[in-house]
């Protein structure tokens, strides 16, 4: 502990009483004084005797550099840094920081932090943070997080909601070490049931999102990114140096490799809390007990938001539910037991049984409401019938919905105890309920599959994204299908063509300073003969010198819009959406990282709101959805395999129940970019 | 109190003991008993001596009828039934109910219930309910709910968040008051700064919409509707007797009359706390004093998604929050002061003073974590300068988010007690906050508009949904843009008629069984000449024996829907939305009251997702918003005027830089529905 301090608040002293309850030796370094608390005091790491695994450094921004050093001296393992005064606070600490790491690296001692809270390993327990108390282990419940009151969040929840962690892990300004690769070693703890991230950015994405798919594979990953908007972006920027950036692609493409996306932190820790206790959901079909209708009728409807339905229960059920309850409950699903106070302790766990061995439902709500929730023999009653059903494998998740004063939440300590999560109030329910449902989908969905290979980058060939007909021709030869274009310089030309391609026709201009050809008026469709042909082509000629004509075909469908881009953050992406006019208004785009299997195009292809559209309308044949997918896929690897392209947009495709094929295609290579 | 019981734990004894507290004479009656707790107790109502106001009722639902007999003799004001046992129990209880009503209307008794919590009038203080406990009274906030354990609710907030309430109102099966009455009379109370209604119906959704907007002009009314989802819808019947039914259009035309719209009954009475203690906002701008970058960050994301802005500061207020601040804070907005412990109570109200005394913000909302938010000190220098702050006539709101361990609450109730509000964690802060912010863009809104008086209702001229002539004349007759129309019943005629129109022209069947024309591709367009128009109205024609066709000049435009609906709980509303095919998929619909000004008709227009292709795309000219807006108000205007019209569809209108002009009507009488 380097910068230890006996003066009752001072950071050194807190680090160093949380260090307190560590199982194993802590020794304490500062200059300043011969012990600490009874215990020898050593004025630099290089005199510590003996092996150091992790040095814990609380000194002032300037004095970290030198600790660094000595800790290289030392052979010691690894720092944690709590100290501020770094990147977060604008060049001059950039600098510090930075040859801080170069230090470290040349030394080869990993740096946690600065300017975070610490880490604590709660099963150890080692609490070495800044953290004013501790967050209970024995839980499975491991937080990475960019945000130190996150850190600190978590003792909270653990006095008051028994929530319990394995590892807390703040990395503030992540001079060093990544986020995604202390996710990449906590993937294989086998403490962590369920890892949880509270970011500023993402650092690097790319590796962030592989990272992310071979997580998710095998435990829950929970994120909560903040700095969405230009508020909030600016206070990620102050604080942790991180960069503003394209967030709204983030959700998309970390939700398509299976990653739980929530909006507030305890929104993620909730969820966490329903994922590292029950039983992952078999299905989302779920049943809710009350004792009074309205508390049971809003959970209904918060459930069905989060895409969780109540079936209604057989008569065979019904009849058996009937039998239990009093005269004026009701057996539909949300079942009612009526406010009948005498008898709740019996109730509660009599319905939740034959709910939960009806095989009707896979998730199981008891509404605790007031003298429900007050009464600890409901709770216990509880817990024995669910300890019961597990011993005889049955599977059904049970979560209770707790709305009572808190004087008696205590009696909800032993719903903890035993693994039953329980929230107050039904919106926190059905959300986290809402997660595990879906999480539990993903894994589901991607049993037995496995993704194919990335593909191996290469040089994308001259011409492509500066001449046309090179482009056509290149993302022809990479399966995406294009409407036949003849690329014309004279009006005679472009007539010549149209009789071979068969009117109506479409003619649009051709030149790499009109990107954007309907703003300037740059389409003609319907052209329905040669006149007409001629006198659009000499129009659209006369747009700019140098302009040449394009002659389509005319083609009939489904307005989408595929595209491809190389992401700052997130490396390849690809998106779908709804496409013609409406598709800057509507904004109703989807994105997915452009290594992608079929699933996963489908699922994008699916996600848009108007995506119904497919289907057909008013009668019409529902389009092609294979032949999507697979141009999704196709567009996928070739962003995956030229990393030169920064972005491709086919915009329109047009889609119908035949097929597909792109008429517009326009292809900008990065150094193109860089030029703007 | 009828049904007074000494037995421990059965209703009759909660609701004796919850009178106990009632400054008045509380005088039992039952025929079991002499006396209650030494009071005298009377066999019945109509033995009891002197007038009686109020009559609670607790016996089983067999007797109450009797009971209400007694009262109508006995000439008792009103009775407050918390006996079940009726309409929600099927046929035979809703005649019991039924008869106690008309026993009840005839003596001019009023009734509340049955099967209801009771009535609470904080305030005195009287307790006429069966809650375990009673709501604190002296907060303005009353409360009509149908949910019994949302009235239990208030309880828990007035004990655990220090909310104080006026009025909490138990309606249950709302068997005689409507609820709508109940608001329309709590408008009126002075003590009551705020009302919120917990619903599973609306009751008379007219009068409720009618009494909404009345009631919205001088204080908030904050309405939590449950029943949305299907297996909701099926609890409340279960519950409440009350219907399912179109639940989608209630948001939308509760909000236009001002309604503050909850999605959980929490949410609610977050949003009651926020308007009925602070200063309306002055505007949408905040800024967050926080000592943590990650829960500061993450309260700007979840204000900005409630359309809440974080303003930059001037430089002038960045210098004088500098001198303030320590070296590694940031002044920028959030003001992150950084985890400087020992300066908390010192620089929280510091700050707060700046930003309150700048002008640059509405809303200044500091967070409170952990440290600070554990620190008695920070609170009650927080209250000080609030104090200080209005007694300089600043009226900046002040809102304060809590994020901390709950042993350290009591720390809070200071802040309740001033009336600054207090929520645990950002998402609930910025929910409630966005509710108060929209409340006051409102309330501003409206200021110095008043309504029209609504019109007369007429009967509907003959003809009119039948013939297509006299529709289109009435619709027209009525300022509703029609595209000239002829209607044919030759091929001959229609290129005739086509001659006069001028081509391109469209053709469409009419027959009043193809009311869904593009369905059965009864719909042609862009017909250039005579031989394609020949030819298409021949097809046309032979689609249904007596079919017409109706030539049209083909009109260019945004295709846009206009229409009206008799809802059959909410009465006249109109429908606005983006037209053409998309129109069903993409579900861009709003709704309002037929009964509608300028500035709600402009507010409806805008509240489609995709409304900003109003403003013109890609160059495109904007559109004639302001017809748009008189449209809506004609057929507002229609549907007030004529009760027997069951739907108005103009679809697609087509809107320019120009004007409107609908280019299909479909109208259909009351009368023809109710023969469907």
């Amino acid at each position: 502990m380097v910068g230890a301090s006996a003066r009752q608040g001072s950071p050194g002293n807190v680090v160093w009483r949380n260090l307190g309850g560590f199982p194993g030796e802590v020794i304490p370094v500062t200059p300043s004084s011969a012990e600490i608390d009874g215990i020898r005091a050593y004025p630099s790491l290089r005199e510590v005797p003996g092996h150091v695994d992790l040095a814990v450094v609380a000194v002032p921004a300037s004095a970290a550099r030198d600790v660094v050093r000595d800790a290289v001296a030392a052979g010691v393992g690894a720092c944690v840094i709590v100290s501020a005064g770094f990147a977060e606070t604008g060049e001059a600490g950039a600098e510090l920081q930075a040859e801080m790491v170069r230090i470290a690296r040349e030394g080869g001692v990993l740096l946690v932090g600065p300017n975070c809270l610490g880490v604590q390993n709660c099963d150890i327990p080692l609490n070495a943070s800044l953290s004013a108390g501790a967050a209970r282990g024995g839980g499975g419940i491991s937080v990475i997080t960019q945000s130190g009151s996150y850190a600190m969040a978590l003792n909270a929840l653990s006095e008051d909601e028994g929530v319990n962690f394995a590892i807390a892990y703040s990395s503030g300004n992540r001079c060093d070490v990544d986020d995604a690769e202390v996710i990449d070693h906590v993937r294989t703890d086998p403490r962590t049931k369920v890892i949880c991230a509270f970011l500023e950015s993402l650092g690097n994405g790319e590796l962030f999102v592989e990272v992310a798919r071979r997580t998710t594979a095998v435990k829950p990953l929970i994120v909560n990114a903040v700095g969405r908007s230009e508020a909030g972006a600016r206070a990620a920027a102050s604080h942790t140096a991180a960069l503003a950036a394209n967030r709204r692609s983030w959700d998309d493409v970390l939700t398509s490799v299976g990653v739980v996306v929530t909006r507030s932190g305890l929104e993620m820790l909730d969820a966490a809390r329903v994922l590292s206790t029950q039983p992952l959901p078999t299905g989302a079909r779920a049943a809710i007990i009350t004792n009074s209708g309205g508390t049971g009728t809003e959970l209904s409807d918060l459930l069905a938001d989060e895409g969780i339905v109540l079936p209604e229960l057989s008569p065979a059920l019904r009849a058996k539910l009937d039998e239990l309850l009093p005269g004026y409950a009701s057996s539909a699903n949300p079942v009612d037991i009526t406010p009948i106070w005498t008898r709740f302790a019996e109730l509660y766990p009599a319905v939740l049984e034959l709910l939960a061995r009806s095989g009707e439902v896979d998730i199981v709500i008891p509404v605790l409401l007031h003298r429900s929730a007050e009464n600890a023999d409901v709770a216990s009653a509880l817990v024995a019938k669910v300890d019961e059903l597990r011993r005889d494998d049955i599977q059904t998740s049970v979560y209770v919905c707790w709305v009572a004063r808190r004087s008696a939440w205590p009696v909800a300590a032993g719903l903890h105890e035993a693994g039953i999560p329980c929230f107050e109030w039904p919106a926190r329910t059905a959300r986290a309920v809402g997660h595990a449902v879906r999480y539990a989908d993903y894994r589901r969905a991607i049993e037995g599959s496995e993704l194919p290979a990335s593909p191996v980058p290469v040089a994308l060939p001259v011409g492509v994204g500066i001449d046309a007909d090179v482009t056509q021709e290149f993302v022809v030869s990479h399966g995406i299908p294009v409407v036949e274009t003849a690329v014309c310089d004279w009006a005679d030309d472009a007539v010549a063509q149209a009789e071979m391609i068969g009117y109506p026709v479409v003619a649009k201009v051709h030149h790499p300073n009109l990107l954007h050809k309907s703003d300037v008026g740059g389409v003609r469709v319907g052209l329905a003969d040669a006149n007409q042909l001629r006198s659009a082509a000499t129009y659209l000629l006369a747009l700019a010198p140098g302009a040449q004509v394009l002659i389509q075909q005319q083609v009939r469908g489904i307005e989408l819009v595929v595209g491809g881009l190389s992401d700052e953050t997130l490396g390849p992406i690809v998106a779908f959406g709804l496409g013609g006019v409406l598709v800057e208004v509507l904004d109703d785009v989807s994105f997915a990282p452009a290594h992608l299997d079929q699933r996963m195009a489908a699922d994008l292809v699916s996600r848009p709101r108007g995506s119904s559209i497919l289907n057909g309308v008013r009668g019409s044949a529902p389009v092609d959805r294979v032949a999507i997918e697979e141009l999704v896929m196709s567009v996928g690897r070739l962003m995956a395999t030229y990393p030169e392209i920064a972005e491709l947009d086919l915009n329109p495709i047009m889609a119908g129940p035949d097929g597909v094929v792109a008429v517009d295609v326009r292809l900008i290579r990065r150094d193109e970019t860089d030029r703007i």
